[in-house]
This record gives structure tokens, C-alpha cells and sequence, in this order.
């Protein structure tokens, strides 16, 4: 790798702006985003960047499901170009800063090359995915999943929200309906910066994360059938209590976890008790069970943990116990060169930097399946996101914009010593 | 105690024909019955029972709250009567015999008596009390309760339903308000023949119980504050998951009731995840408890020890455990010399028999605090109740009704040698 171009800084106070700004499309009371894929406010933030990147000197394209590709000319326009950015639609009560930082940094990169009149051999394109959030449409990181060919357009298409409206009908509504084939556009590489989502960085005081590994993810549905009967005349050692057997489920999934971590996390989010009543033991309830790990080992090891002690508390409280796997995502090992770039530049430009887990999903982790791929995480406070409280320092989501701006200036091919990554 | 009078036997067949009889009023495709409080199937319910009590020679007088109450006359009407029966209100999906039996059995009772040409010193009464089952209206055993003083008729007349139709509209309604004051009419006793609605008497082949006691009852309200987070990004020493805290106050109760047992049970019914997300750490959620013991004492330790555990698990996990009881009833000892009545009666009509307590509650429970009262319990099959399963045999339907034939024979003065309870 080489050394960082130069102290060449992005224009924080006008990140920061461009942050605040947006942040009104959708804007909540409580200072938060309510900003859903596709709906008025998304097409409002698309209009406005839009508009954004085309004064920046980018093309901007639009694919059929309405992923937004600005693209900055590089000298040798023959090369795909780097991809930097994230998503702009957030959560029904999300905040300012999950994926809007990642996009409008990489606006921000851009402008900040365009004042310093550097040119490039690879093209940079900014990157807006549609419905990374999966809160309006299911799956989440929907765009990007059909761009890696876990789904095709046609199927994203016809996906419905709660009010039956679909993908299709909603993008023809908002005008993004684009003329790009899914998968068209491609990439030298993908770049993504993101808030961490998590506590670490802030735990231990690093600015920077180099994210190296994304989770692998297990889901699973449950339901536990005992017997619903009277909580006055049943007496203890008689009770097939589907609820106390639960109890001993999350249990299990948090030892589990403990035990094969520090890389593994369990929880289980989801649970309802059928017909409940105050004075009705728990005859049948159903609930999720979400695991994850940045090691496909732990994963299988989780597994197999679960269904012994699931077997165990059926057969000891002699309930039925049906734990269920619906999905199963392998980590993601982002690519090893992008990641060295990344710390390359962290700590060129001398932030306090770790490498670092992704323990969401991400855009980033369905395009390493095709393309080489890294994120840079900053810090968010207290870890909180998907929260109106979601917040971030200005010299942190600036930090994050500098190595995002120098990750790409070393692989995009500045001075006739840079080597190009593709 | 006199011996029993006789081999005096009720008609098991009439008995068995009225309970299937009046199933209809509400009767379900599955074989249960559903016939809610003051509805219009306790309207033909009621009209049954009032002309059959009628039929067979009593005087049928309705309080306020629209108990009946059928009396045949005694020598001595100067004694109040001795009060027999139970109610004929079901649950939303209940069964054939929960309450119906005791009050059916009450009038074969009568009618027995009537056949064999058997007069008494005391007079006895048949009752059928209004919303034993509490589904319609709270509280559950409400006239009763309001019988025994707990709450003015007032308050329960302005009581409402679900859909805001008061108490007293409903009576209205059906044309079952009556002229008497709560609490007017006085009884010298009073015993009610219910199912078990538990598994001992099955599981030990008995087919008389004899209920001694009705357990004392706390409920709790209760809620837990941790901290929702993001199931990927919060490592789990970080976490603090209102979930897996509220499992373990599931396993404490459990254990508290287990170790205290065998006269305590504990249950939590009821859980409600606020925002519940597959990932998604649980941050708050809701909960009851009920808890019941046979002794004051064992309550007390119930309630110590669940204090103690919900105060360990808070502060070990880090999180807020507020758990808040919101009713203790004390438990019911019912009268010495009535339960030995009962107890002479199964002994000498040969019935299997054993001591027993009362898991649920029930009007005699209620009845217990201002008369001497007392239960007599049959089986059920596998326990169940509340439940259009709810089944129970008509031998053991027959023998309840005899052993309560011949308890109110042993205290109604039928002789001169028989002496009168009051």
C-alpha cells in the first residue's frame, strides 16, 4: 500500500451540514429520521441528492430497483469504477446518521477531490442502495442482495408493504423506477462507511474501525406446546409449563453465546404466549431465536448447542421443544487488501483505529460476495442506533469521511505510483 | 355426626339428563359450553332453572345482582336455609360441569328429597350465583364477594363489559334484577359441589374430595427495564436484556413454589415484549404472576422469596425488576364440623375420599368468611377445565350429588336425633 496522498482533509462543517440538512426530509420532533424506502421523504433525500451529486460533475444512473449510481469520471473510463457509499431510507423511528454518513461522505469525498483538482484512473461512483433498512419491504439490504444474485429483480419487484403496495408500484410513484438492469453497474470494488451500531469504539476510546468481518447470521422460529391448565389446581411436579421451558430456551442461548465467545451474540427478541391468561399456565408459545458470529466454526457450534439443550429441556419438562433454522448467512470476510487500505489510511492520518466485527448486516457484506469489499466504522453514541437517540460527533463522522477519502485515493490510481486495485 | 340417614341415592340419570340438557343454552360445535354472565344463553339458562327450582316446590327469590335463590320450605322457617349450589355462568370456551354440576346437583337434591317424601327442621336452599367466572365482568366470584362484603352493590352494578354495557344494564337486560338486597337472604350454611378442576383425584383414584381449605391467592404486576439494542452489534457482556432477566424470575417462581411445595404453586401467565423485533434485544417488557398457598405463612415466604430473587436478578443484571403485588386473599379454612359432614357422608355411602384443598377459587371461598361453608370436589378428567374438553364422568357426577344429599340430610334435621348446624 502505499502512503496517504497527502493531508488532504474532507470539508467537515460541510458533511456536517449536508447531515442536518437531509436529516429534514422525514425529520421527527425527537430529532430523529422517519424515513422509509421509497416513500415520499425517500424520494424528497433522492431528489435533493440527486441534484447534489450532479452539481458535483457525477452522472447519475438508476437501476430497476432504484439503486442510485453517481459516477465520477476517472481517466481510464474502460476500468468499473470504486464504489463508495450506503443507503438514505432509515428505520420508522430511525436517526440522522445509519447510512446517510456513508453516502453523503461519499459525496463529501467527491467534492473534496473535485476542490483539490485531483484526478483519478478508476472512476469513483457514489452509491445510494435502495432499502438497506427492510423495514417498509422485507428482505433488508434488498437492493444489494439482488445486485449479488440472491434474488431476482422480478421477485423484489412483487414483494408488497403492509398496505399491498409493491416494490414496483412504489418506485413507478417516486419516479426511480431506473433503466438499469440490476447488476449492470459494476465495481472495481466497494467501500462503505457506517457508524459501528455497537459499543466498542466508544468503549475503548478508537475513532476508526476497520471492519474486517461481517457476522454470519442463524435465524430461527420456535414454538413450545405444553399443557395450558389452572394455575390454582395444577400442581407443580404435574405442570407441562410452556412458558418455564422458554425460560430455559433464552437461558441456554445466552450461555451459548458466553461460552463460545467473545465472537458469538444470541438473542432471542420475539415471544407470545397463545390465549394468555394470569391465571392460565402456558400451554403454547411461539417465539425467534437470532445468533450470530464472524466464524462459520462458532456458527455450526451454536447450532448444534441449541438443539441439545432444546432437546434436553423437551425431554426433562416433557414438552415439545420445535426450534426451527429459516436462515442461515455465512460471514463475510471482507477483502484483504480493501481492509489494509483502510487501516492504511486510518493510521496515516493518525486515528485511533481496531479492527472490527460487523455485527449488523450491511450493503457492503452482499457485494463482497461479488466484488472486493471493506467498511470503515466510527463510533455512535452509547452504541445506539435504529433509535431516534442515534447520535455521533462531528470530528468522528468527519474522521470517518478522511479515510474513506484516503482509502479511495490510494487504490484509485492518483500519482503514477499508485497501484490500482483492480 | 349422625350417621348417614340411608342408602337415600339421587337419580343419576335426571342429574346426568339436566346437565346435558341445559348445555344447550350455549353449547359449542366442540362440546363445551359458552353461556357468559347475564348473556342471552344465562337468560334461558336461568328461565330453565328458575321452573324447574319452581317444579319442584320452591319459592326462586333474585337479589340484586341477579343470584337465585330457590328455597324449599323447612319446619322451622324461623332457621335461615341451608344453602346448596354453585352457578351456571361459564368461560368464553368452558365445558359442561364447571359450576353447573354443583348447581344441577343442588336441585336433584331437592327433588330427591321431594321423591322420598323428606322433610327437614332447616330449610334448604338452592343457588345459582351470578359470574363466578369473572370472563364478562370483573371481579370473578363477584356476587359472592359482594355477598360476603368485599364490594358494595353499587360498585359491581356499575361494572363493564368489554363493549361498556354495565352490570346493570345487563341485568336489566335479561330481566334477572331483582327486588332483594344483597346479602339479605341469610343462610345457616352453606355447601358447593364442584369438579376438582385438578389432577389429584384422578391421579389417585379417589372419587370424593373433601376440600378442607381453598388456597390463599397474591397476584403481582410486574415489568423489567433493560436496555434494547441491536442483537448483532451489543456484545453480550454489554447487554442488558430485559428478556433473559425476565426468564429467570420465570424459574425463580417456579423454584420458590417447588421448594415451599407441596401446599404453594406459582405461575407467571401473561408476558408482553413492548416493540418486540427478531434483532432486537428486548429492552421492556411486562408480566404477571399468580402465587397460591393452603397456609398465610407459606404466602408470606412465597412473597419474601420472590422479592429477594426479583432484587438478586436486578442487580446482577443490571437492570430494573419492578414487581408490584396488586391482590393477597387470604386462604379460605372451611368450617371443622361441615367438613366432617362431608367427610362422614363419602366415608358411609363407600366412596373413595381424601382431604383435599381448593386450587381455584370458588363462591363458597367467598361464602366461607361470613357462614360456616364447605366444599365437596370430583374428579375431572386429566384435570382440565376452563376448557370445552373439560369431562367428567357420570358416576362421579352421582356420587358428588349423594355425599352432598346426605351432608345437608346430616344437618338439615331430618330426625328428631339429627341436630341442626345453625
Amino acid at each position: 500500500m502505499t502512503k496517504a496522498r497527502s493531508n488532504l482533509q474532507i470539508d467537515s462543517a460541510r458533511l456536517w451540514g449536508d447531515i442536518h440538512e437531509t436529516a429534514k426530509f422525514g425529520g421527527t420532533p425527537k430529532g430523529g429520521v422517519k424515513r422509509l424506502t421509497l416513500g415520499p421523504e425517500d424520494k424528497q433525500v433522492r431528489d435533493w441528492f440527486r441534484k447534489a451529486c450532479e452539481a458535483a460533475g457525477c452522472d447519475v444512473r438508476v437501476d430497476a430497483l432504484g439503486t442510485m449510481f453517481a459516477i465520477r469520471p476517472g481517466r481510464d473510463m474502460s476500468k468499473p469504477p470504486i464504489g463508495i457509499g450506503s443507503h438514505l431510507d432509515t428505520q420508522p423511528t430511525g436517526g440522522k446518521y445509519d447510512g446517510i454518513l456513508g453516502t453523503l461522505a461519499a459525496l463529501e469525498v467527491v467534492r473534496t477531490m473535485n476542490d483539490a483538482g485531483i484526478e483519478t484512473d478508476i472512476p469513483i461512483c457514489v452509491c445510494n442502495w435502495t432499502n438497506e433498512e427492510g423495514s417498509r419491504y422485507a428482505p433488508a439490504m434488498m437492493a444489494s442482495a439482488a445486485y449479488a444474485g440472491d434474488y431476482t429483480t422480478e421477485d423484489i419487484l412483487g414483494r408488497k408493504d403492509a398496505d399491498g403496495i409493491t416494490v414496483a408500484e412504489a418506485l413507478d410513484t417516486i419516479g426511480y423506477r431506473g433503466a438499469d438492469a440490476v447488476g449492470k453497474q459494476k465495481f472495481s470494488a466497494f467501500v462503505e462507511l457506517h457508524i459501528e451500531q455497537g459499543p466498542l469504539l466508544e468503549a475503548e476510546n478508537k475513532t476508526i474501525g476497520v471492519v474486517d468481518r461481517g457476522q454470519g447470521i442463524m435465524w430461527y422460529d420456535g414454538a413450545i406446546t405444553g399443557f395450558a391448565s389452572h394455575a390454582g389446581t395444577t400442581p407443580m411436579p404435574l405442570r407441562k409449563d410452556a412458558l418455564a421451558a422458554f425460560s430455559e430456551v433464552v437461558l441456554a442461548v445466552e450461555k451459548l453465546a458466553r461460552d463460545l465467545g467473545p465472537n458469538a451474540v444470541g438473542t432471542v427478541g420475539e415471544m407470545e404466549i397463545d390465549n394468555p391468561s394470569r391465571n392460565v399456565i402456558p400451554g403454547d408459545l411461539t417465539f425467534t431465536i437470532d445468533i450470530r458470529s464472524a466464524e462459520s466454526a462458532t456458527l455450526d457450534a451454536l447450532h448444534a448447542g441449541l438443539q441439545k439443550a432444546a432437546a434436553e429441556i423437551a425431554a426433562r419438562r416433557k414438552v415439545a421443544v420445535d426450534i426451527r433454522r429459516i436462515w442461515r448467512k455465512e460471514p463475510t470476510i471482507f477483502d484483504t487488501r480493501l481492509v489494509e487500505a483502510v487501516a492504511n489510511a486510518a493510521q496515516e492520518l493518525g486515528y485511533a483505529n481496531r479492527r472490527i466485527t460487523s455485527g449488523a448486516g450491511h450493503d457492503a457484506c452482499n457485494l463482497a460476495t461479488v466484488m472486493p469489499a471493506a467498511m470503515i466504522f466510527v463510533p455512535c453514541k452509547d452504541g445506539i442506533s435504529h433509535n431516534e437517540l442515534e447520535d455521533a460527533t462531528q470530528a468522528d463522522c468527519a474522521a470517518g469521511a478522511n479515510v474513506l477519502l484516503h482509502t479511495v485515493l490510494s487504490i484509485a490510481g492518483v500519482a503514477s505510483g499508485a497501484k490500482a486495485i483492480s
